[in-house]
């Protein structure tokens, strides 16, 4: 298996990241995670968009243009010989001497990888993640950081409980997404989803399916949350069917027919 | 300049970090920083103590007991011929496939490096952070993680204000701590400082300040911070007096006397 390791395909043994690279001191950078269908990366202009978006805001200097970053990505689904896969790209602050203090002059590390597709996922039955809460007060809620181990206990948790996955709230109770994907609902005919005010990760899918469903960004309570005919979880990777959220089911407990819809498209 | 990688000294530029590692992908992983003086690490077994209690939180297997790592930390400091030092260790998740869930069989990094020891610090100029606040709901606000980009981003904030760092609200608007450091302040001619249910991370400098001061651990308000007679921070590497918060003085803007005393023996 190879990877692109600034700018460079490489064998993944023979790939070194620096110790004293921030990405892994403090999670300082930045990733997106895409789905190579029939060959193709599905919405790599957006996925591009948002890391340049990110990388701005966290003030590392992205030295690679759209078209090169394209062709990087390219170039190494061709030498995975892929045409079904998870294309992963991650972007750090690059090594740097001990401390917070941001480095003068940044060398950024780029590190695209490829990894199986999984399977097409069942429904999900999902609880509601006691563990930690979504941070809709941290700049970093809008951006997919590498701080990103409270969706991994949030997560572990679920499993723990016999779940598939959790739904995270904010630190004002209200429901902020999942471990790694938006959440829609649909209530009262309509759907809804919370806004990226309320710590929602401004994900991508999310956003195609918000132009596909005209679906309402606002606020959603628990209650809410668990009164909804229908709730689906988006990611990169798709559309997710939520059919029980701990004890209770969603709707009728199957996958319902807006969330079918959707997913045909998303 | 060496480090110790999984049991082993090896020179830094020999020293490979696995893109896969979940440290770098998630920050899933744990730090200790540490000051060494004359030769001796300050305070070793209760960082230890305080690494064990996480790694067991976080189901990160450490293989090693604190007499090995007791002994992996002598010999680097040995090997690097260092007596004032700054060592820290890093315990990952190490490499694993795509994903959330947690691997079966974990095989965790385990890094130590040293670093020059910072110069005295001066008295600290501080802002209250507006770009994030610590989540004090998430289980891993009582742990050291590699999640630490909260921390940079503050800590850039206050570099751009032309201040030296930031202090860091919780969700609720009550005071959690520096970028770096645990805070103190002096009210009322007692020592106060946030509880670790407010956000704050359990130092180990600062269960020696409360050990040594009886200080009591209590919710602080911004009112009351900014009406502080006396206000410190601590952490492995000292205490260090704050003697400006915003554009206001911390009492006549000089470091004062409890901070002075505390400084000699934490």
């Amino acid at each position: 298996m190879k990877i692109a390791l600034n700018g460079k395909i490489v064998e993944v043994a023979d790939a070194r990241i620096d110790p004293a690279d921030r990405g892994l001191a403090f999670g300082d950078g930045l990733f997106e995670t895409m789905s190579l269908r029939k060959g193709r990366v599905r919405r790599l202009p957006a996925h591009l968009a948002r890391l340049r978006l990110g990388a701005g805001a966290l003030g590392i200097p992205l030295a690679y243009d759209d078209a090169n970053l394209e062709s990087q990505v390219t170039g190494l689904v061709a030498a995975n010989t892929l045409t079904e896969a998870v294309v992963k790209i991650t972007l750090t602050r690059g090594p740097d001497a001990r401390g917070l203090a941001l480095p003068a002059r940044p060398k950024p590390t780029l590190l695209i990888t490829t990894a199986e597709a999984p399977p097409e996922p069942e429904p999900a039955r999902v609880i509601i993640s006691s563990v930690t809460r979504r941070n809709e007060f941290s700049a970093l809620s809008r951006f997919k950081t590498l701080n990103y181990l409270d969706n991994v206990i949030a997560r572990d948790q679920a499993v723990q409980a016999g779940a598939d996955d959790a739904l995270l709230l904010n630190t004002q109770g209200r429901l902020a997404g999942g471990t790694a994907a938006n959440v829609f609902l649909l209530v009262n005919g309509g759907l809804i989803t919370p806004p990226v005010e309320e710590g929602a990760l401004p994900g991508v899918a999310r956003a195609d399916a918000i132009r596909l469903t005209r679906a309402e960004e606002k606020p959603v309570t628990v209650e809410t949350l668990i009164d909804a005919s229908e709730v689906f979880l988006t990611n990169a990777l798709g559309v997710r069917a939520v059919v029980r959220i701990g004890d209770k089911p969603v709707g009728d407990g199957e996958p319902g027919l807006i969330t079918q819809l959707v997913a045909t498209r998303v």
